[in-house]
């Protein structure tokens, strides 16, 4: 039996938060039948459990729950404050002060409710997988070589057979075919770019966006040769291309990279904002795209033999792999 | 004249946020006037000129305005989520669906406007000196071939012949004896390890050490070579073993690396807790000390040759010189 399907790099911090559109808004509601209308709230009937994970810098809240009898996991975000609502707020606010001192003073602002929602992220059921991944752990540096690949990463890999249903729905526009912003169709060296759910599309400073491969045989970048080099190369040019057009944003604005450990077995990439810090950026778990392809290029087998270098957090099984062969 | 106090910390992340106490909590309202009663509104009057900062991740805003024909700074925090408060807000908001795929569902969420406060901070009249503290620069990613190095990056570091007097005198003990956690005094392969200011000492999940090489001709990563191997292992081993003793942190949770660009160009490693989200330990900016071991051995003249990605911000001086060879 395979596992639930893991999806994306949503364990972190900003998880694609949307901010509420203007009150009139006519796309906000395209069916006519009024904003709220018809929305049944079905977060009312959510029990909490315990509190997976809080975040007071990231204003995020990670739930463990039910919703109706079911395993349910919610996440729940504040939306990144716009300039464009600034105006508003500040004119249709209830302010208190809290305290002055010298050219100082803070106030609590209480804007009305419309200028002022949250993101809710629902995973349901959920299963004991899901819970984990968004509960805070532990983490250990592990150093893989090459052969622990071959012997521990690889056989773990194949054990668990996590469901990638998720990512073929989007090759092959059976979900979320509305959110591509570039394809090249191409079966070895296309892809498909659409906003990472941490993004909410509303401006670039936090732009996040995936490139995933159409390829379906390539795992991560253990797997790459220098016979992918047209691959890496296609979607550094076009990716960057595409986001110029798009967003107008140029590649000097952008940070480009694979995951290794990945939290998905199909090859990605991932294209951030260089002025946003994104989660999973860190030297620990990033490898920058330019550089993967400058060392394919010195060395068609980099990827095969190198040792690397990532963390795994505590309740990982692949952490256990790792010490049941006395590698930690 | 005096500039006005530039205050605290408090350009980063948790600006102390408070939480909006519940409705009918009586310490809310001392005056027992009734709960904004009599508190008027003067960001109402704030006119926006510039946005200073923006962080989405963090949810804040950093304005530059005008408050009654003075200037001033206005900063917009939304508030934590706290768990005591999830239960009401999702009994009492409004929610909308925004995506379904598979077990994965994404809503907006809108609570009751008391349940949703925000934190405001006005600096009153504000300096120049102010509004500079909390401007966010832009960065822009350079990718410098070892040529622009030697062309562009070390005639202008030598140009400016920036002062390393404070590195010397730790490593002549004329200055931060005290604060020495382990020296190994060889001068080819040895190194002086001590606590970065960022870090307070109280607790080993911040944990931030700066191991600062003996050898005085080495400015950065650049200038290794596989000569400088045996250095380089002696900092891995030596380094990590001094951890472990003094404070218990085990290898495995432990980031080891180097910054390229370097603040300073006098070769230093950054040894820090995994656990911490360090600055500066970005995939742009950050080079593992295990990959560099690897990356020389393999190829003693890596370093020289390789292109090599980082920020750089727009205020700093070697950007523009990369713009004028028009490498940007």
């Amino acid at each position: 039996m395979g596992d639930a399907p893991l999806k994306r790099e949503n364990e972190g911090d900003e998880l694609g938060q949307k901010v509420k559109k203007q009150k009139g808004d006519p796309e906000d509601d395209p069916s006519g039948n009024g904003e709220e209308c018809g929305e049944e709230n079905i977060l009312s009937g959510f029990k909490t459990t315990a509190v997976l994970k809080d975040s007071a810098r990231e204003k995020t809240i990670f739930l463990h729950g039910k919703l109706d009898e079911q395993e349910a996991v919610v996440i729940l975000q504040k939306t990144p404050i716009t300039v464009v609502s600034v105006a508003e707020m500040f004119a249709s606010s209830k302010l208190k002060l809290e305290m002055r001192n010298d050219i100082y003073s803070t106030y609590q602002l209480q804007p009305p409710a419309h200028l002022n929602v949250l993101k809710a992220t629902v995973v349901c059921p959920a299963t004991e997988k899901h819970v984990k991944k968004y509960q805070v752990q532990e983490s250990f540096l592990v150093e893989e070589t090459g052969e622990d690949y071959l012997s521990i990463t690889l056989p773990y890999i194949q054990e668990k057979s996590f469901s990638l249903q998720w990512v073929f729905n989007i090759l092959e526009k059976k979900a979320e075919a509305d959110r591509i912003v570039y394809e090249d169709p191409d079966p070895d060296v296309g892809f498909v770019l659409l906003p990472d759910f941490k993004w909410d599309q509303k401006q670039t400073h936090d732009l996040y966006l995936i490139a995933i491969v159409h390829q379906r045989d390539l795992k991560s970048i253990r797997e790459l040769t220098a016979a992918h080099l047209p691959l890496l190369q296609n979607i550094c040019t076009k990716g960057k291309e595409a986001i110029l057009k798009r967003y107008g944003l140029p590649a000097s604005k952008l940070r480009v990279y694979f995951h290794y450990q990945p939290s998905y077995y199909h090859l990605h990439v991932h294209f951030t904002a260089l002025a946003s810090e994104a989660p999973g950026s860190g030297v620990e778990r990033a490898h920058l795209l330019s550089d993967v392809i400058q060392n394919l290029r010195a060395d068609g087998g980099f990827y095969r033999q190198r040792s690397l270098s990532f963390p795994l957090r505590a309740d990982d099984g692949l952490l256990a792999k790792f010490q049941q062969a006395g590698r930690l």
